[in-house]
């Protein structure tokens, strides 16, 4: 998505450590209109996919998966990171281990609201090593939902994330996939 | 605002310890035609207030902040709840005490998208205690920004939050003010 592509371009910063830091516009300050031609982009690939409900995790993903969810007409449920007390009954659970938080974390969804009869739409806004990905993935088979698929803002194709949800018959669309990226010159390529 | 607290009287259940379960529609699922509502409430409300930017805190705000970001035309900055290597910079940070999870944890927000010259609407899903506003509105302080208001989707009216921000001289808006509710008739009553 040429939009995306020039805004990583223009506003994301290489870190050391394979870093790509776009808080200005993606995952802490937010472009809502940037989420909008996201979130028509998301429906223009998945219109077919006969969805009806997105799924998400906490907590930057969910901006991108509630301004998508116009599009498709279908609520939202984000998954959770750690157990709260307003979250009763039966809970889906499974464990994910965190690249950028360096720790492994339990992640939930309440039965009441991912169930069988669900096609869902996956979305979040990074994939680089794919684990929080293979853990919704998990957590929608527990459910006995059907994966629609999985809508990506940002991919980093050189990490094997990608290529193992494919490998898995996942139908995974990414918005960008930067192919490679350099921390000293700040140069950012991008599959084509 | 009357389509809200028909939800809440419909959709909500009362827990002990003055818990108001809303996660079939605001805060684990998200019914997205709904925020839409609120999001346009939101506007009718503050659209003097010259907000230039939303604020709210992960996870439960931000959904309803970015829906509700479209009618202002501004872009939306999420607090963060804990420290992540992927937010470098100068950070403001406060601490926030949460009743629902009974412990205290830090909030931070980058320099970069909170200063001086900021006109904040701050939006939450919950107003109970407030210790959650409080940290924000500390945040906009140490940020030599300014509040233009306070959006928040359900206030806990028997709690005393609300009459604290307001004392302050805080424009606080809430779209349902739930003035009693009982966890054994499972009874809700809304401020008029």
């Amino acid at each position: 998505m040429k939009l995306l592509e020039e805004r990583i371009q223009k506003d994301g910063v290489v870190k050391a450590g394979n870093v790509l830091k776009v808080d200005s516009f993606l995952n802490h300050q937010m472009d809502i209109a940037l989420f909008n031609a996201m979130g028509k982009e998301f429906y223009r690939l998945f219109a077919d996919a006969g969805v009806n409900k997105i799924m998400t995790i906490e907590a930057s993903g969910i901006g991108i998966a509630c301004i998508a969810a116009q599009y498709f007409h279908v609520p939202v449920v984000f998954a959770k990171k750690a157990q709260s007390i307003n979250l009763d009954g039966e809970m889906l659970s499974t464990k994910i281990e965190s690249f950028t938080h360096k720790r492994v974390y339990d992640v939930i969804v309440s039965k009441k609201y991912l169930g069988a009869g669900d096609r869902v739409l996956i979305i979040d806004d990074f994939l680089a090593n794919g684990c929080a990905l293979e853990g919704l993935l998990r957590l929608v088979d527990l459910a006995g939902a059907q994966v629609a698929g999985v809508g990506i803002a940002i991919e980093k194709g050189f990490q094997k994330g990608g290529e193992r949800i494919r490998s898995l018959g996942v139908r995974l669309e990414s918005l960008a996939i930067v192919e490679s990226m350099d921390e000293k010159s700040g140069q950012i390529t991008f599959r084509t």
